[in-house]
């Protein structure tokens, strides 16, 4: 394992568990990779040259911008080498590796929170079929919901966990600011948020958009953005999404 | 029970399950106001003027534009009159009837989907201190979250309702649109939407804000700027939402 993140610690953990052993970790500071490898009674080490001859696979779990570099220093040999990123290409292994793949868990990783990986969907891809088939085996040993999806598809999915991700939980963080402002606790949005979450997959999102935007209640949009005076970001985007819906609406 | 919508009838249903007799329901149409009252065996009209003596307690549950006229239609003579909408304040009420107050639930409400009324926040307000005990009361009645909110706390309550409900079910549409160009099912994010939720509550929104806009990771949100290239409208949204995360992190 080639990393030591949010990422690398649940994979390499669910990995563990499902029987598989890991023989190395890799991290950028003695301390991350140390403190994970304790975890198997592994060896450690913060070069990537070093990469021990006994893997079958070596899985890269680092930040985007650190990959490329990584991957030029490892001398894989005949194991298969795979990156666990949404957005990088498979094609970054391309002259550094004879066989190379992705694997790539579709979720939000925290370090306190430990995902029930049965449930995060497995995105595969590899250069040749014979390691696609092998990938896809590993995977349904940790995971019910596998899918092979070549780079294209998996910068798709990517940028739809972004949207539904990061830009939802931004909304979260401004609709927590708008509250303070009037010493009201982010707590009362807890049953909306859960229940907005679960009309989206019944009866589905097209089916749930309510709302003044939806309706074009001209009254309501003018009074909240007169309540958003203070904050001209928010007002944008609450611009920027009444608009967005209005035209949804009207297609 | 002036209205037979969504929450009307959610909110009758539930009084009435907490041991409350409803004695009329009123609405814009015959089969609406029927249709509801028949759930209750008790009598309906269209007309707000023939509202009956027998209530202790009018409600309006109807649209935002068609409250003001229904209200000075009313003759509520001694009976308390109550709202049930975030956006309007109290005081339209006034001159109109003696006693009156706002009765708001904090939720999304559908038809298919039967809500859990005891964790839905329940906001109050009302004219005397009286009344305001008295909707308080029947509040807890049938939920254990109940706060009074002024009428600037409540617009300020739906506006955040709206942020994390109306444009968080938009962002989802916008997801589901754009896993379709690529033959991709919706359900693949479910798992990350169900997490995105949960995390927003342990740790919190603010602890949560991963990805590409919170690391400025400019690679990254090129490409995926570069893959919406179909939609203007979807391609602004990000823009605006990235902007505002960076904005956020660099505080």
């Amino acid at each position: 394992m080639i990393g030591a993140g949010r990422v690398a610690g649940h994979l390499s953990r669910t990995l563990n568990t499902a029987g598989h052993r890991i023989v190395q970790v890799i991290s950028r500071t003695p301390q991350s990779a140390r403190s994970l490898a304790e975890v198997f009674g592994c060896s450690w080490s913060v070069n990537v040259e070093e990469g021990i001859a006994e893997a079958d696979l070596i899985i890269f779990s680092v930040r985007d911008d650190a990959l490329q570099t990584l991957i030029r220093r490892l001398h894989p040999g005949d194991a298969l080498v795979v990156h666990t990123g949404g957005s990088i290409p498979m094609d970054i292994f391309k002259g550094q590796a004879r066989r190379y793949g992705v694997f790539y868990p579709l979720q939000t990783f925290s370090k306190e929170r430990v995902p029930d990986f049965r449930k995060i969907p497995m995105c595969i891809e590899a250069n040749t079929a014979e390691d696609e088939q092998l990938l896809l085996d590993l995977a349904r040993q940790i995971s019910e919901v596998v899918i092979k999806a070549d780079s294209r598809q998996r910068l798709t999915l990517h940028l739809a966990a972004i949207m539904v991700n990061n830009f939802v939980n931004h909304l979260y963080v401004l609709a927590e600011q708008i509250l303070e402002k009037e010493h009201l606790s982010f707590d009362l949005l807890k049953p909306i948020i859960e229940e907005t979450a679960a009309k989206a997959f019944d009866p589905g999102p097209r089916k749930s958009q309510t709302g003044p935007a939806a309706r074009n209640d001209k009254i309501v949009i003018e009074k909240h953005l007169d309540l958003l005076s203070w904050s001209p970001d928010i007002q944008k985007i609450y611009k920027v999404l009444t608009d967005s819906i209005r035209m949804e609406i009207n297609k």
